[in-house]
């Protein structure tokens, strides 16, 4: 697997309009864009840091994965992004190494990446996202 | 606050020796030190992402405060620490805003860092260090 950087750190908060200011005013960062994921049921916003960018996520629903999360575990780091050159075949890879996969195939996420995520099963327990533009 | 990147991410596990396999096989890091840091009760593994570094922490006694996050949360992503100039600047600026510090003055890290810790009641519950060389 030829993972370039770490693409973005998705961070689940309640609400957008109590997390942005936190990150714009305290930590000096910029919220670029506000976007909804209509097929993970969440609302997101974008700040960049250096190479990766942070994404907060907001569920829009009650039976969002997001909304499970802060549920079981409360708010906070939901999932790591890793940059590669070409999530079909990393899949594959991953797959025949044992890995248990949540995404089977690329799908559309934000920001148009191509996306898969691998099951923290098979992470040493964090939830790992695979994407490329 | 001046943030320039992550500098790294904390990840939570119970042991370097089944972890460190994962992420050299599956997602195929380089692990390129292991280093105990005897104040914090922890043995850490360091891979680098592009800019950033992947720290894996496996803690050494019951009482480490990453056994007690993972006795309460299990294994996962710990803390993100960003890069600053000035950790001692910028905790006396994060103080004015009304953030809660762990630690009021920087502090010698792994990797010979001066870091601090900033409150996860005051930072959306992620646990948040600054750190500089």
């Amino acid at each position: 697997m030829n993972i370039s950087h770490i693409e973005h750190i998705g961070i689940a908060v309640k609400s957008l309009e109590t997390a942005i200011p936190y990150y714009e005013n305290v930590l000096g960062l910029k919220c670029y864009s506000i976007e909804e994921v209509a097929d993970q049921k969440v609302k997101t916003a974008f700040f960049k840091v250096g190479q990766t960018k942070i994404e907060l996520l907001e569920p829009t629903a009650e039976d969002s994965p997001v909304a499970a999360f802060i549920e079981k575990r409360g708010e906070g780091i939901h999932h790591i992004a890793f940059k590669v050159d070409d999530v079909a075949c990393c899949l594959h890879e991953a797959e025949e190494k044992g890995v248990r996969l949540i995404d089977k195939a690329p799908r559309k996420g934000a920001e148009g990446l191509k996306i898969a995520f691998l099951h923290p099963k098979s992470t040493c327990s964090v939830l790992t996202e695979l994407c490329t533009e």
